[in-house]
């Protein structure tokens, strides 16, 4: 028989540390803010000095600098933990002591100490006059105050310099026996001395700790424990105490911000080993923050309580060889830590079970980050990858309508009032811009295409209206409507037709939208929209990509535009500028009357009489502008008649400017220089500050560049058309029933361009709380189809890139947190106040225009590629693609690499690389009218998959748990409740081990006179 | 009595350690490599599977992924280092045995094990079965080959995938049944065969191994050490062995790569507790990495050596709590871990005293990476900031001269041949460039200056005639020669001055440079360099951030001089291209008779006769250029002639374009992707990237943007002087002697621009092996002062950027190092080779001007700004400004913060800035000249900042230890000699602590039946 059987017993430690912990009916302990005072010898005098604190990482008073540190994990060597464990173990533990002020629990700690004959009764004055010297903090002085103190600190230099400080414990031998006969006469002076009245501490809290600016890190029901340690000289032996009150109390300027102390532990040695109390001090705050241990402190009920844990704590920690890393350098407080409840869960056993099924799913998540689990985590699966029961299947008419309007109307009053932030400004502004961009891009290709039927009047009015009425009802308010591309090739083909075919285009696409309309209102009365759920990673980030792509592709497609609208003469040479010129001649039937008159005059002209024949006479050809010159037949002649200067550059220049201001500005939040806050702003308003800057460097230039151009008065872009279709009458009745046909098209479309993008905004990652909606969605986006229709305007459907853009631009994240620890990312302010405030301001640009004709085009097509540029991040398809230039050893971290092999990652993405490409040729096509069936497509193609990739792999690159694995996972816990113990060790790290591996260690023999601290286990 | 006074006897284990590595006269044992073998069932096969391996730190094989996992340092459970300190308490420990296979070790090991009573004797052939298993290495699949492989893996997934291997502990229960009962039989059937035949094992190395291109990470002269770990059914208790061997033996397939083997430790034990198995595993390979360890498991008598080690092992480990850290973070391997002969040194006394002069250099230094000293380095003072014994005075007449040649001598041949590197390419390109824009700019500004009498063809025969030559013999030929701005006054001064006195400039200049250089050779003989190691930081520092600025300012100002240049017709309107043009329109007398002649000839006109008499007649002015048309007096007349289109924003877009693609490549080293080489690459060779790129975008639009011309025949600019000045004859003879005064100027110029810039590139941070040789230096210039003079070539001198730029184009780095060790910086490649080329270069280059006229100029500017930019970076000055911008929390973690209080930092920095800032404005002035005289008063201003400053302030931030503090150093050193023991645990990080506080751990009793292990101290 060997140690190792032992291993499966539960340890004397973990069985007390169960019996204390067990009974979880109480209230959560408060959270402890641990300060940690040195003494200081100053000449004479000796002061507490802090010198760390602790909320939940480290921060260090650095002497010389006199600054905190940044906060860290707190490094401690096994010596100080060990240490710490004799000390509690031989000194005086004072649990639920009655304490009202520092004074009295000094006397009664000092009182029990000699009652235990662990000190000279002699020594309790000198004891009780260095415990209650002054306490200094180290409190932020501002700049402008200290300067004052240079030439002081100049003189007093040596006294400041760590080389001489006693406290450090390098004490110069002759200055330090001096001290000590200073301070013997010191003592010797106090004996006589009413010991109340020579303590420098008081009770009520002093202005400094009151102007404390630390205390809004501490949450509000705090309540400190104090570490006080030193050396003093005439101890032989170390004073050792550790105190818990039995109420919690304010004990004057001990602690550096007012809140009241629960723990005390004192430690005074003999002189000379002031850096091993220190080590000593800084182990027992590390153990007084430790969740787990400070439960056990609070609930301890004797010694062996907090021995049993500190053995449990050792038993927990991790270890750092000494060959691999540098003591010396300060860890950075982790993304994440194991939760306390998990920790704690081990000591009760009725909540293990419960355990299991959680653990897991955060393990995996949290791999996403610097680094995932290690050890043995092979068994370990992703999150799971759910939809959610918004799209579970009612068998009701109209049963997942209902259930939507159910679900979203108790959080209808908060969607207005969660909306007034200031980060919505921001949001506004950029998501505002994005879409008149958007509505002038389409509203412009939808002209061309309908012969401005539809033209950017009706894209403003149509984007207005339908986008605020659906961020007003909509289940997702998150959500922006937009033109999309598909739409404008349906467009352009049912015109086309129309035409060819002397059909009324106007009634036509009003009957195909009411068919449409219909089919959609029939999708969301019978739950059809269930099938989304079926849609996986896979499919969902091969759109979402592919219209990331069109963006940046539009975006810089536009700007290439810029180059072949405004040609740049490239001959130019800066000498021969006299030999450019562009001259507007008189047609020629005139010229060759010029040639012979001499004069720029044309009496009669045939051409211009078309369109001028008044003033034709009057013409004087050289002071014709370019346009004017072509309208009236002259011709253009001249070098640089073809040319037009600067201005492509230009716009190249506040096009690239434009999109790396903004994305500069954004990492800007990531740099160390100005306050949070401050670089906060600047990154949430990045794209605002660029589109301003660039605006004013265009307009300093004063170029002519292209510029935002909106309509300023409401009237349709055609004035043969109105405000209102009326359905019958141009085409015969057949075709009213006919174009159910053509809206079936529209319907899958839009059907699916709306629900993937709604799926893609929904994901769990984004953690909203307000449930989606989407049936309301798509019942809204019907009936909007139903009334853009009627009224000619163009149809609406979610926008997926602006969509994520509105997503992204009002994520919170966690404000006031202990320093070290790393904001949480907490949800997305989910509210239909931004939506709206767009779409009005959409409405009302038409009356912006004097403002908007500032912005040059170039500004916003830089706009359009940052959009498109940030919305590839954070798809783990493009993380994919970037692995193929990786080689394998530098790449990052991601949990699926450590679970499915390379080459299986590689022929995944390769796929769907190959699939987008498809997509992307298809789209270039008229085949783009069959697009959202190619969407179709895609999933058949990932179902195709199942056969060529395991279940496991597919698994974590598709994020789904099918139905197999699933089942296989149920066995095994069911499998588990049965035997237990049996498989403990297994690929399960959701059962932490403690509870079953144990060092044992417990008491034997412990004698303190001759330095012996034995552990060991029974 | 307590346990503190223990901590000052030394625990056994120390001394035990103390004893074995006190010898140190043995060679220094070779570097071993660790490779973990886990027992894998596969079904009814069993095989080892390498599950992690170890040079320095841990790569851990990445189950589902297949694939090696990122360097990390190995984090240990405390509870796993207790058990294998059990485990080799009670295991076999066979030191020395001399094993020549696999299959003799196993066998000496099971009999020991038998002969020990620790195994039944049944029991050998089973252990011996599953120790001979084959063992299967994790390498690399090329992609190609396992594409194949996907389909085969498919089926068999349900094998594969971890949730049901065995290996990871997880198995079902009623398969493993099924599994112990095959392999029972197995073993039943092995009982009959020879044991010699079953093993997989061969002796000779296999292809894989071989192949396997992991050996170039490993020392050649490496061991190995092999660790098995596995569970097995058949063991009730586990079977542990520690093996090593006495000569390091190949061992067939057991190690990845064929290195020999000389220590395998095996612990097999009974099935479900493979976790725990793992976790010993790799806690012992741990220990077989670590410096201290190995060195203790190479020297090692007896098991209890190995015990001492364990201890020595876990006293120094570094804990982290678990609180505050997850466990299942890989730690990335830090930049600098504490040397080995740091933490071994403790063990050799007599090596102790020495180590204190050292310890706090590097400790100090380490401290500008990602963190220095923590807990109590309060009392480390900084690196010393020393000139080196280069500067000392001599006291002989050319003493330091004979020195510098002296110790300069021995390198001369290999300045030669360690020149010749692919690293030099990128150098003399970047350089090149940098030297022949410096010579064009400045040779322009001169030509201005002098009415040519210097101009751009001087510049670059004087460049390239000073530069080789220099750099041929020159004590430092890492620095660069180059005119510089205070010179380029001074000639402008001098120039005028002989103009408006009438004194021939050419003469006066020669004699002023003869006495110059005169001077500088006396400043040679006498030694006067010396005064040049009172120059601190401060001086240095502000020097090399001016020049930086000037360097950034010139940049720019030529860039905002194109937009002067080719100005922008921001009026411009696109539709009125007909109302610009630019007409060269004949002088007035001639316009009038036009008008009435109605012809643009004139045959009369007085202002062009003077030029060109003949054509006259023939003019047709409407053809001319611009400047023919201005030459003949013609007037340009229209709305163009002002206006340049599109170059002033080319060249900004090829400025800028060249700066920003520059630092982004630059950066690129440090991204994920390519290999590390290819990223080098393109890291060393950005500029020249970004110079062709922007040259072929240049190209591409055939702009006529300002490109660089270079003369291309050598002759003089000015057609009235000749290539020698002859001294005597033009000017009165008392100029000859007169010349002496402003020659004195020159010389402080001279001396103060070469000798601080030689401080600055002699740096210590640079690594110099070859010793820097500033008389030489100084020698070389003044000679070479004389023979500019005679030939009437401008002076040269030490340019500070371009030196910086070369020395930081030719740094090294460690190429070769365990993986996860980071590079450390070498030094400088120092030879003679790039900076001689590149000065031949210049040279030609007046014959590459076909080639070199495709350059524009902006790129140049661009490439003047990344120099100015880059330079300043790693100026301490500079980081300490930035500090201003940056909240204290957020302020990164440089030693001197630690130690100075910020306020006192500002307050330096904020001085610096005005001392600058007025240097600035006086470089602007006339007082340009004064500038070198300006440099003394930055001494100046530094001493006085001794009365504001405490000397332990600018220690840190000026990096000096002055004498008083230096003193009080020596003084407490030598006074520790006197009472050791007293104050050990001062501020002295330098003193290791292990050896006075330890651990005390000695076993006491084991009783491997009982489970118990008892760990303390006598």
């Amino acid at each position: 028989m060997n140690i190792f059987y032992l291993l499966i017993l539960v340890s004397p430690a973990a069985e007390r540390l169960r019996y204390i912990l067990g009974e979880d009916d109480d209230p959560p302990n408060p959270t402890l803010f641990t300060e940690m005072d040195t003494l200081q010898h100053d000449g004479e005098e000796m002061e507490w000095k802090e010198s760390a604190r602790w909320i939940k990482f480290e921060e260090k008073v650095e002497e010389g600098g006199e600054r905190w540190s940044k906060p860290h994990v707190s490094t401690l060597s096994l010596h100080s933990l060990f240490e710490l464990r004799t000390c509690l173990q031989t000194g005086t533990v004072l649990l639920d002591l009655d304490g009202y002020s520092l004074p009295q629990i000094i006397d009664d700690v000092i009182e029990k100490q000699i009652e235990d004959g662990l000190l000279k009764p002699e020594l309790r004055e000198k004891i009780s006059y260095v415990l209650l010297r002054k306490h200094r903090h180290q409190t932020k002085k501002p700049i402008h105050r200290s300067l004052a103190d240079i030439g002081k600190s100049v003189s007093s230099n040596t006294n400041r310099s760590p080389v001489r400080s006693p406290a450090t414990g390098a004490s110069f031998h002759r200055s330090t026996e001096d001290l000590r006969m200073r301070q013997n006469s010191n003592y010797g002076r106090l004996r006589h001395a009413q010991s109340r009245s020579m303590n420098d501490i008081t009770d009520t809290p002093s202005t400094d700790q009151l102007k404390n600016k630390f205390i809004k890190k501490i949450p509000k029901d705090a309540e400190a424990s104090n570490v006080l340690v030193g050396e003093v000289d005439f101890l032989d032996k170390p004073f050792v105490a550790f105190v818990r009150l039995i109420q919690s109390t304010m004990l004057g300027g001990v602690t550096e911000v007012p809140v009241p102390t629960r723990f005390l532990f004192i430690l005074l040695g003999p002189s000379g080993k002031a850096k091993s109390y220190n080590e000593i001090g800084r182990a027992i705050a590390t153990l007084m923050v430790d969740d787990l241990f400070s439960d056990v402190a609070y609930k301890a009920r004797d010694r062996d309580d907090l021995i049993a844990g500190i053995d449990e704590f050792l038993d927990e920690v991790i270890v750092l060889p000494p060959g691999e890393w540098d003591p010396n350098i300060r860890i950075e407080p982790p993304k994440k830590v194991p939760s306390a409840d998990k920790r704690k869960s081990v000591f009760s056993l009725n909540e293990a079970g419960q355990m299991n099924g959680t653990a897991g799913g955060a393990a995996g998540g949290s791999g996403g980050g610097a680094g995932g689990g290690s050890g043995s985590d092979d068994g370990e699966m992703p999150a799971v990858h759910e939809i959610g029961e918004e799209l579970v299947w009612t068998g009701r008419f109209c049963g997942g309508l209902y259930l939507d309007i159910k679900r979203k109307l108790p959080w209808f009053p908060s969607d207005f009032y969660e909306g007034f932030h200031i980060q919505s400004i921001s949001t506004i502004l950029f998501i505002y811009l994005g879409c008149i961009t958007n509505a002038i891009t389409f509203g412009g290709l939808l002209g061309d295409a309908t012969d401005n039927y539809q033209g950017v009047m009706e894209s403003f009015l149509g984007t207005a209206m339908a986008g605020s009425v659906f961020c007003f009802f909509a289940g997702q308010p998150l959500i922006i409507l937009s033109s999309t591309g598909p739409i404008l090739i349906f467009e352009k083909l049912l015109f086309d037709f129309s035409k060819g075919n002397s059909i009324d285009y106007m009634e036509f696409r009003l009957w195909i939208g009411l068919h449409s309309a219909l089919q959609c209102l029939i999708l969301v009365a019978t739950d059809a929209s269930f099938i989304i759920k079926y849609i996986t990673r896979f499919t969902e980030e091969g759109f979402s990509t592919l219209i990331s792509f069109i963006f940046i592709y539009d975006a810089i497609k536009k700007m290439i535009g810029a180059f072949k609208y405004y040609p740049i003469n490239t001959d130019f040479k800066p000498d021969y500028v006299t030999m450019y010129k562009c001259e507007c001649i008189a047609p020629d039937p005139v010229n060759t009357t010029l040639f012979n008159a001499s004069a720029p005059l044309a009496p009669n002209n045939t051409n211009i009489s078309v369109y001028n024949t008044i003033n034709i006479t009057a013409l004087d050809w050289t002071q014709l502008s370019k346009k004017e010159c072509l309208k009236y037949g002259g011709s253009l002649v001249g070098k640089s008649c073809k040319f037009v200067p600067d201005l492509a550059l230009m716009s190249f220049i506040l096009f690239f400017g434009t999109y790396s201001m903004t994305v500069t500005l954004k990492k800007f939040k990531f740099s160390r220089y100005f306050p949070t806050k401050v670089r906060a702003f600047i990154a949430d308003f990045s794209i605002v500050f660029s589109i301003l800057l660039f605006c004013g460097i265009d307009a300093c230039f004063g170029l002519d560049t292209p510029k935002l151009h909106v309509p300023s008065i409401i009237k349709p872009t055609r004035l043969d058309r109105g405000w209102f279709v009326f359905p019958f009458g141009k085409n015969p009745w057949w075709i009213y029933l006919a174009s159910a046909l053509p809206a079936l098209l529209v319907t899958i479309l839009i059907f699916m361009d709306q629900q993937i993008t709604a799926v893609i905004v929904n994901r769990k990652e984004h953690k909203l709380r307000k449930a989606a909606g989407y049936h309301l969605d798509l019942f809204w986006v019907g009936i909007l189809m139903a009334v853009c229709s009627f009224m000619g305007l163009p149809w609406y459907v979610a926008a997926t890139v602006i969509s994520i853009a509105h997503i992204d631009s009002l994520k919170m994240e966690t404000e006031t947190s202990a320093p070290g620890e790393q904001p949480q990312f907490l949800g997305v302010r989910e509210q239909r106040v931004t939506g709206i405030i767009v779409f009005v301001l959409t409405g009302i640009s038409v009356f912006l225009a004097p403002i908007l004709k500032y912005i040059p085009m170039p500004v916003l097509y830089g706009v359009f590629l940052y959009m498109g540029v940030a919305s590839l991040n954070g798809i783990q398809f493009w993380d994919r693609c970037k692995l193929f230039l990786m080689p394998a050893k530098h790449q990052p971290d991601y949990v699926f690499l450590r679970h499915v092999p390379l080459r299986r990652i590689h022929l995944f993405t390769l796929v769907q690389i190959i699939c987008l490409a498809i997509l992307w040729i298809l789209k270039s096509t008229v085949a783009a009218i069959i697009f959202p069936v190619m969407i179709l497509a895609l999933i058949l193609v990932r179902k195709m998959l199942d056969l060529v990739f395991s279940q496991h792999d597919l698994a974590w690159i598709d994020n789904i748990i099918p139905e197999k694995e699933k089942k296989k996972e149920d066995d095994k816990k069911k499998k588990k409740k049965g035997n237990k113990g049996e498989d403990e060790s297994e690929d399960e790290p959701r059962f932490p081990t403690p509870s079953v591996i144990k060092i044992p260690m417990e008491p034997i023999q412990s004698d303190p006179q001759n330095g012996i601290h034995c552990i060991s286990s029974k």
